[in-house]
Order: structure tokens, then C-alpha cells, then sequence
């Protein structure tokens, strides 16, 4: 084994760009939802772009997107052992002169990082609202990454609205079943919807990830709801292939 | 011509509830939109319902329902045409016991209907943004039922939450670039968005319509996003069998 892992790690690798990543299953491992986002997310090329990852977790959406730009990435995540998985990936794909890992609470954002100076900004937020101990993940680790317990969608957007340059953009992967309290603390932090895209399991199913854009002090209305994306073909568990893409890359 | 048309009008059918309806192409004629909501809207089917139509146009929501309730439907229009219209149709389908057109502006809804009384409301709003009057549809009648000239969604869904019993339900049609808007003001209001359904023109487009359910003081969260309706066949201008079905029965 790499002496560059730690017990239960091991190294994954997201074909399509060539990104390695380190995970840990008994403490947090990437999911679909961080590929569609940085599939979704509009990347700047630019060398002086300023782009920021939010509750990055083990860094996975900030990796998947680096192939993107020739800008920086600054990922923030609160978690220790997260954020040094993070880093040991980031140092794995020799991605140092470009991402830079910061571990520190959100709140604390504006100490790493300047106000009104990001172009583009990308989260995956806990989904749950932070109820009463017994329901959440026993997982401490995926409890804090899942559940509202050291933020809150209010709170993201806040830091969002602070950090983002004006008509700079914000992207969002979350859960469905709270897409109007998420329209409504973005258009509070004036970070307009601009963009939404829905992903179902498969046809004839509810949807059960959603993509939103937001653009900071953007005008109201233009929302443009981009076609479905569809995870696994009708009647079968294979991947459609707009998925097989994302994760495997073309002609696989 | 039947005697009971005016000038420029006529009667077309919508096949898959036999209900008739009086249309002037020169004044309004209902859309695939009326056709959507109703099929979308579900329909409190015991005696004692009662069912709102707001901005009814010529009654195209209100008739297309009546077959799925025992109960009474009021519709609300301003236009005194387009009122006529709805009141001749009601006539002509043999439904004068059961839906009652209420010619007057939305703002005076209480002054027809009890408070807190209503199990289920649908409404089709005027999309537009009253904007200056030379992009305005120059038809007067059109202008009025599109643009936000006489009402808009803030005083749509104060109406909403006063006629509305607790728990009672409101069904929109609505275009997706006011989208963030809707969920925004009907939030504002308590109507809090339950379901959402999203048209598109055809697979690989952006969606061009919006369906969506509000409870009034339905708790936050729980939002489910049905499965995507398409209008049109893949590389074709043929109806989908969804689209056929709602617009011409079961079997044709």
C-alpha cells in the first residue's frame, strides 16, 4: 500500500479527467453529486480566475474540476481529517501550484479570501436540517457533512454573496425537496437563479438531485431550466450514456 | 352558425372530456396551459368542494375540471368578453349547477367567496412583466390575460392565501423564467411549493412551462419534482402519447 495513505484509505480515480482522489469509506467518499456539479458548474479558464469550493469535503469537486482553468481553486472545508485528505490528493495530482486546501469553518471565509474578489463559487451543502441526535448519521464525520450542525444554507449564502465578485456565479447540487428554501435565502443574498437542471434516476421517476446557478446581484427572472439528466436508462441499472461520459469519459 | 355564437367566435372541443367551448382566435382561446393545469390540478372530488379558478379567461380550467368533482367551481375573470365567453360555455356543457363565472376584478374576490373557505384553487397568471405599453400585445384583450397590467403574482397569492382554507391547495401554470419569483411570493404568502412538474417542448430542450402546487401553511421542505412531460416526439412534430391522451382520450 501507498505510504501516502492512512488506514481504511484507498485511492480512487475519476476516469474522465484523470483525477485521482483519496478516500475513505468509513469517513467520507465523493458521490455522483460532486461529478454533476463540477460537470455543471461553468468553469472560468482564465489564469487570474479566482474560483472557491465550499464545504469541499475530501476535495472531490475542486479536483474534478482543475482540468477547467488555468485560474485558482481555493477549497474550503471545516472537517481535519477531510481537509488533509484533501490536501494529500491535491499533492498526488500535482496540483499545488493551482488548488489550495483551507481548513477552517466557512465563517471564517473571509479571512483566507477577499471579499467581492471571486469569480465562481461551488457548493455541495448538507442537505439535512440539524434535528434531534438520534436521527442523524451515528458517522460523526458524515453528520456534519450531511446534517446543519456547523452551517446552514443561510449562513453559505451569506459567504457566497460576500466573496462573489458582482455577476460572479454561484453553483449549487442539493436535494429537491428543499429547492424553494434554497430559491429563497439565494434571492435574499441577492445570488439570483439563473440556471436549473434536474437529475432523475430514470425515467418515470421523481427527481432526487437538483443543479441551480446563481449569479450575484443578477435582475430577476431569465430562469432557464435546462433538460433532464437521466442516471440509469429505462428498466435497466445500467448508466445512460451522458452518465457513462461524465464519469469514464467519452468512448468508454 | 349556431345562434348562440358572436361575432368571429366558435366551438372546439376538448375530445378528452367532451367538454365544449366557445373561442374567439381574435380575443383569447385557451392553450396546451389550461389543458396542463387542469390535468395537473388534483381535483377535490366530494359534494361539498369548493374550487376557485382565478384568472379564468374564457372558463377553459374550470369546464376541463368538471368532470372530476361533485363539487361547485367559482371562476374569477375580469374581462367582461372573455367572462361572457365562460358563461355561454358553462351554458352550452349543461354545467350551470355546478360552475358559477364571476365577472369582476380578482381584488374583490371576497366580496364573492368566504374566507378561508376554498378546499382548492388554479390559476393561470398573466407571465409578463407589466412593461411599457409598446411591447405589449396590441390585442387589448390579450395584453390584459399575458402581461401584469391588471394584477400580479403578489396580489394573485394574497387572494390565494385569504380564499384558501388550511391545507387548502393552489395549482399554477407558469413559465420557468419567473420561476424563482413564484416560489418567492408564494412562500411570502404561505402557499409553501409542494410539487413541481416541468414541460418540455422535446428531449434535449429547456423546459417552456412550469406546473407547481402550494399548501397553504404546508410546513417547508417535502418538495417532490415529478417526472418531465414532453409535448413533442423525438424528431418529430407528433404529440407524445402523454400529450395525446390529455388532449384527445384514452385509445385515440
Amino acid at each position: 500500500m501507498n505510504d501516502f495513505l492512512k488506514e481504511n484509505e484507498r485511492i480512487d480515480e475519476l476516469y474522465s479527467n484523470e483525477v485521482k482522489i483519496i478516500q475513505n469509506p468509513n469517513v467520507f467518499s465523493f458521490s455522483l453529486d460532486a461529478v454533476l456539479l463540477a460537470e455543471f458548474a461553468k468553469v472560468p479558464a482564465k489564469a487570474k480566475s479566482k474560483i472557491v469550493d465550499l464545504c469541499a469535503g475530501n476535495g472531490a469537486v475542486g479536483l474534478f474540476m482543475s482540468h477547467k482553468t488555468r485560474g485558482k481553486i481555493v477549497e474550503v472545508e471545516l472537517q481535519d481529517k477531510l481537509a488533509d485528505m484533501a490536501q494529500r490528493s491535491v499533492e498526488l495530482n500535482d496540483l499545488t501550484n493551482k488548488i489550495t486546501i483551507v481548513n477552517d469553518d466557512l465563517s471564517n471565509a473571509f479571512e483566507h479570501i477577499d471579499k467581492d474578489s471571486v469569480d465562481m463559487i461551488t457548493c455541495n451543502p448538507p442537505y439535512f436540517p440539524d434535528i434531534k441526535s438520534s436521527k442523524k448519521n451515528p458517522n460523526p464525520y458524515l453528520a456534519i457533512a450531511r446534517h446543519e450542525i456547523t452551517t446552514n444554507l443561510s449562513s453559505i449564502l451569506e459567504i457566497c454573496e460576500g466573496l462573489l465578485k458582482t455577476n460572479g456565479k454561484a453553483f449549487f447540487v442539493y436535494r429537491p425537496d428543499r429547492l424553494p428554501e434554497l430559491i429563497n435565502v439565494m434571492s435574499d443574498h441577492h445570488v439570483m437563479p439563473k440556471k436549473l437542471q434536474f437529475v432523475y434516476p430514470r425515467m418515470g421517476k421523481d427527481a432526487n438531485i437538483v443543479l441551480i446557478e446563481g449569479i450575484k446581484s443578477g435582475k430577476k427572472g431569465g430562469l432557464k431550466v435546462l433538460p433532464p439528466i437521466y442516471v440509469y436508462k429505462e428498466n435497466s441499472n445500467e448508466y445512460t450514456s451522458y452518465i457513462r461520459e461524465v464519469l469514464y469519459g467519452k468512448n468508454k
